[in-house]
Formats: structure tokens, C-alpha cells, sequence
């Protein structure tokens, strides 16, 4: 199914489940004009600051795999559930967090969060099975879900109740075919951070539900506002917990590709010998990550000071504030919750007060044509006239990027 | 469906669609028993040569990815089809030896070959379809097609031919519902290396089934007898090629996880706007390898010496000799070809002659916990009452580890 966008603007976009944000990005990418406007392109798209130097991985985890590299005793194949010191130092990071000791053996290290995503869906596809998905959320669960023939039923994050899940939303939405539900916190798209409170009643409905809660927690611990980031896997005695999470985002190294998947299942119901039999062929048939990146965790868990943590999450403070300042001063959006957390938040577009905008699919495509800024359509994460905006930026470049979209917002305004 | 072996061993090994040769291998060394008979376990189980000097990766190409991390410019995302540069030195790699220029877009970059594999099989996998498999041949393939609901069916390699494809068996496989057929060359486990002669008649069979060549050439140019290696896309113009490869073997970085999908296709079967598409969007849910790691692909590529490769492949006819002659002298095991490339080769295990082996299974367990040696019965690799030996194994562990065999044999005679 194609989806045109609204008034003949002639960009094409996909349904939701085949769709991905990295090909809407190079969509609008193309459609820059830096010669025509004269203006250096700015992305505020994506969730990889590594483009930025405060948003800079720190020397110690660099050096950590120099040193691994080097040793030339890690250029050989790892088990494919990944090195028995990396899955060791991934469970003791996380337990820091959790009222137990997670075990070695729950934890596997997979090719970063997106092959972590990929392997859980795959394990739990079954003929007839679906999925209770987050609108907004992130397009790749519904990518994967369709490879995998797993139908997915999206379920609403409320935006005026701080984007929490719509809980009756859920539970009506699940049958005896629901095999888990998706959470993502801190909130991508979103920029929220859940409540104690509303993940155990997340908990509490997916144990009601008989389903797997699957946490995706790879912006975990990037929490800069009331909410601190409490991990899904402290309600793994509730229901069982299969958490998502991976370098890229707290030690700012997307590109090395280091994720893991960890059950968090205090009632055993994941550890059948079916189930973990299942998961760890699985493994042997997905290329993990590099064996020397693997050996260097132990180094990187341990060395990466406290100070590096909170100057990135200083900085996100600092860059989403300006973003929601901003906003504010623009007449046409409004954004419905400060964000708190992760890299990005959504931000409303009222189409009615612009003049020649269909949509934010219009919207995005001009405001790339005029003003070489990028920002995601909505659509792109489930929600039709939203922005996705990135803040993961450096200040300056956010400042003039949000001054821009605010005299477009003016030359278009109604 | 399980699979008992023979007489009562009590290991149950499962069947060949559903095991991988890291999960024999890992029951084989859990049943060694190096504290009782005093013997270190020395593995010829394996095609992962690291852990000996002689197989050692060069310092350029590990100096190559410390530059390319040092740099801080590859901590980021690449596009998931890979990064442009390393895109485009696989392709002039490939390109020496073809009689055409290979274009860096027919080119993905994978998380080893591993990964392509499952790319593959995946991206043509449909409801019904059927896949021919070599048998003996690699398990990652059954096991790929197995979670993709694509249907095995084997075909015959000739022992006493070299280990020829038995392309009238093959040919009588083949039905509308066949998308594909695997052949690995240089051969694992089968140590062979076609001719241009016998690769053409395979994609001249391909053609005339309509048929894509899925060309695994992970062991590409690690030839060491009188056929050279000649790439099946040489015959792209014949039928659709998909050529995977990998770092992995001639640079001897397995663990590094870096692979490639290649279509060979001139006549532009698989460049259907349709295929494509899938194939980008599969590379979009797959955690790719890490970027910096293949930023350093250019240089590693243009900066190894002939004299590495040479020396590496001197090694291996070196060891493929010992073996060869070692196995010559026990009474109980023949081998129908000399090995002429890759790092395995595959010997035929005479059980008659043997007073209290049942099969493959039995010898291999019983060896591991007698004599502390590995090797993988040929059940796992598809062919009963064989033996899969590695000989990518320092001489002198080699040579000690066919020695205890041949005693082991002896012991063991009628």
C-alpha cells in the first residue's frame, strides 16, 4: 500500500510497516536546495550525534578497543550469544539497577539494538501471532514484524498524560494470538520517561494479557527531567521482561554495533529449553557483532567515568530546552510535553494555520527545499501532522535550524 | 525430529536442518576428558585458524581499523547497505577478477558472511519455494531456510568426481517453486576447487531452470592445487549470481564480521526495482558491522601483500598434505580426493572395520573424551559415516592430533 501525501506534492511515502526513517530522510535529504537558499543543511532527523563534538565518544572506550584489537586474541569467532566476559559485564552493568543479580546467561550480545529488535521478533513470530506496537513508535518493529509475517496492533501513547500508554487501549487490542508488547523508555519518538507507577501498571496488564513485555531501553538512563529512568526488567517478576539496550546511545558510539538482549523473567517463563534452544540457533544463524568490539565492554563498563555520563545528559538538557523554547515562540506547533529524555520529542503541527501546507509531509519536504533543515514527518512514526525533532545537536546549529523552520512557519502561516 | 545415534551412545544429535557445527563442536569439547587421559584437547573441528601463529591477521589491516577509530569519524551509523568507500573497494576487489567492472551498488556489506547468508535466503524466501542445497554442504544454510519456511532439497557432490555438483540430480530437483541453488566454492567441507568447466555447466543448468546461483565464496582464492579459483560471477551473464564472501578467511579475521552480498547480474534479473527494494530494506533491519571497521576496508584491501596471501595459502597446502598422508596410513578412514583448497576436507569413515564404533557420531564422541581430539562427524555436514576435518591447524598440532587418531583407529580395529 502506498500513501500519497495530501494535495499532489508528489512524494511518495509508504504505509507505516515499510517504512523506514533512514529512507525518508534520504528522501528529503535529496530534496534539500543549499545552492538555491543558500543555507548549509542542518539535520535535526536522526538520532546519531556522533556528527557533533559534544557529542563525543570518550577516549577510554576508544582506547579499550585499540587494546583488544591489538592483543590480536580477539580476531577469531566469539559464541554467537556473544563473549562469556561481554555477557558478564552486560549483566552487572544492568543489575546496578535491579532489585536481583541477572545472570551471565541472560544476556545476549547482539549487532546493536536493531538486530536485538530483530531477534526477538523473529523468535516470537508464529503463524497467526500479533504484536501490540506504540503509535508513535519506531518504524523498524513494524519493518520486522513484516518480514516475519507477525500482524502488528498499535496501540496509543497519550500525549497530554505524558505520553503514557493508553492501558485500556492495550488490553482491548490483545487476543490469545498477542505474544508481547512494546515499550520504549525513555520515549523515542517521544521524549518522555515513564513513572515507577505506569510501568509496573504496564507490568501488571502484560501479566494480566499472559504476554512478554519488550523493553526497549537502548536511550536508558538518558533521563534529564522529573522521572528517573527505572528499568522494565525491576517488573520481571511481574511479567517476563525481554529488554533491548546497546552502546549507542549513552556511550555515543551507534556505529560500533554493540546491543544486547537480556531476559528479564523471574518466573522462568522465558527459559523454557524450547525457548532459549530457539533463541541461541537463532544467534547461530545472525552475524554478531565483532568479536574485539565484544572483548572491550568489561573496559568500557568499567573505565567510562560518571562525568562523561553527565555531560551528555547535561548537554540534552541544554538542547532540549532550547527546542522547547523555541517552539513555543512558533505559532503554527506546539509541543504538548517538555522532554525529558532520549534523543528526540514530538512536536504538533496545525496544518490549518498555513496557507499553501498540506500536511507534514508537505511540511517536511518544503522546509528541506527552503530552508535545508530536516526534521522527520509524523507519519513517519505513526502520527500524521507531528514533527519528530531531534535534539541530539549542537546549540548553535539547533538555534539557526529552529529559527529557520520559525520564518518558514511565518512566510506559510495563513 | 531428532535423531538418535546408532547403538545406544546416548548423544542426541539433531537433524542436519536443525544443527550447527559450533553446537557439535561445543558437545564434543564438553565430552573430552583431558584431566583423565592426560592429553591436551587440540580441535580440528573448526575453520577459525586464529589461534595459531601461523594464521596470524597482518598488522596493516588491524593498523587500518585503528586508524579508522582513532579518526572518531566512524563512531556513527552507516547507511545500512554499508558505507560508500567500503561499498566500492569490494567491488574493485571483485572486479579483478571478473570480466567486467562490478558496480559498488551491487554490493551489500554484511556482518560477515553469516549474515549474507541469512540475507539471502530470507530476501527469497516466499510462500512454498524450495532452495537446492549441496549435501555435504554448510548447516548454516538448512538452518537459515528452516526459519525462513523455505524448503531443503539436496543434491548429491561427487566424491570420486571431485566432488562435482550431480547436476542431473540437481536438475531433476527443481520445480517452478525452486528460487535458488547453493553452491560453496572452494568447497567446505569438501577441500575441492571446480573448474571453470564444471561452474559454467552449473550456470548453464541455472539458466535453464530459471534459477538464481547463490555463489558462497567465503574461501574465494585459498586454492592450492591445480584448478586456480575462478568466481562464479565470471558466468553472471548466464544466470543471476549472488556471490557472498567475507574478510574472514583470506585476511584471517573471522571475528571481525565483515561480509558481503554481491549480485552477478548482467542480464538484470535481480535488479528489478521489487528486488532491491526488499533486499535494502532487509539491510535495514539487520545490525550491519561496525562502520569504522569497514572504513578500513579500502586500506586493508590495497595495503595486504601478495606475499600474506601466499603464504597463507603455502600453510595450508603445507597441513593439507600432512593430512593427506596421515590419513593414508589408517587402516579405518580414506579419503576420495586430495584437498586442493579451502580449510576442510572431508574423509570416509570405514565403520566395518571398526569393532565398537556405530557411526560418525560414536567415533567423534569417543575420540574426544579417549583422545581429547575434535572433529566433526560428517552427519552434521549431511553425510553419515564421514568425517569433517580441519586442517587450518598448526603443523605440529596436526600432526600430533592425526597421531592420536591413527592409535585411536588402531584401538579400536577389528
Amino acid at each position: 500500500m502506498e500513501v500519497q501525501s495530501g494535495t499532489g506534492t508528489g512524494h511518495e511515502i509508504e504505509a507505516p510497516n515499510n517504512i523506514t526513517i533512514k529512507g525518508i530522510l534520504g528522501l528529503l535529504m535529496a530534496n534539500t536546495d543549499a545552492k538555491g537558499n543558500g543555507k548549509k543543511v542542518i539535520s535535526l532527523g536522526i538520532g546519531d550525534p556522533t556528527a557533533y563534538s559534544c557529542f563525543c565518544a570518550t577516549s577510554a572506550s576508544q582506547e579499550a578497543v585499540v587494546d583488544a584489537l591489538r592483543s590480536a586474541k580477539f580476531n577469531g569467532y566469539s559464541p554467537t550469544v556473544g563473549l562469556p566476559q561481554t555477557r558478564k559485564a552486560i549483566a552487572e552493568l544492568l543489575s546496578r539497577d535491579l532489585p536481583y543479580k541477572l545472570p551471565p546467561d541472560d544476556v545476549y550480545i547482539t549487532a546493536g539494538c536493531t538486530q536485538a529488535i530483530e531477534i526477538t521478533l523473529s523468535i516470537m513470530a508464529r503463524p497467526g501471532a500479533n504484536i501490540l506496537l506504540p503509535r508513535p513508535g519506531f518504524p523498524i518493529y513494524g519493518l520486522c514484524a513484516t518480514f516475519r509475517h507477525l500482524e502488528c496492533r498499535y496501540f496509543d501513547l497519550l500525549p497530554y498524560k505524558g505520553w503514557e500508554v493508553d492501558l485500556s487501549a492495550m488490553e482491548n487490542l490483545a487476543d490469545h494470538n498477542t505474544v508481547a508488547v512494546v515499550i520504549i523508555n525513555p520515549g523515542n519518538p517521544c521524549g518522555n520517561v515513564y513513572t515507577y507507577q505506569h510501568l509496573k501498571e504496564i507490568a501488571e496488564t502484560a501479566k494480566r494479557l499472559g504476554i512478554v513485555v519488550i523493553a526497549d531501553e537502548v536511550y536508558g538512563h538518558l533521563a534529564f527531567g522529573a522521572n528517573p529512568f527505572v528499568p522494565m526488567g525491576v517488573f520481571g517478576s511481574l511479567a517476563p521482561v525481554i529488554t533491548l539496550g546497546s552502546l549507542s546511545k549513552r556511550w555515543l558510539v551507534p556505529g560500533w554495533r554493540l546491543g544486547w538482549l537480556v531476559t528479564n523473567d523471574l518466573n522462568g517463563s522465558l527459559k523454557s529449553p524450547k525457548f532459549v534452544e530457539r533463541l541461541k540457533k537463532y544467534c547461530d544463524i545472525c552475524g554478531g557483532p565483532a568479536t574485539f568490539i565484544q572483548a572491550a565492554v568489561p573496559a568500557i563498563v568499567e573505565e567510562t567515568q560518571e562525568a562523561f555520563f553527565r555531560k551528555t545528559i547535561n548537554t540534552l538538557k541544554q538542547t532540549s530546552d532550547i527546542c522547547y523554547q523555541k517552539i513555543k515562540e512558533i505559532r503554527c506547533v506546539s509541543c504538548p510535553r517538555k522532554p525529558e529524555g532520549s534523543m528526540a520529542f514530538m512536536v504538533k503541527l496545525n496544518i490549518s494555520m498555513l496557507k499553501d501546507i498540506s500536511d507534514d509531509i508537505d511540511f517536511c519536504f518544503k522546509l528541506a527545499k527552503e530552508e535545508s533543515v530536516i526534521i522527520l514527518p509524523g507519519l513517519a512514526v505513526g502520527l500524521e501532522n507531528w514533527l519528530r525533532i531531534t535534539f541530539a545537536v549542537e546549540p548553535s546549529s539547533l538555534e539557526e535550524a529552529l529559527e529557520r523552520v520559525k520564518s518558514f512557519c511565518q512566510r506559510h502561516s495563513c
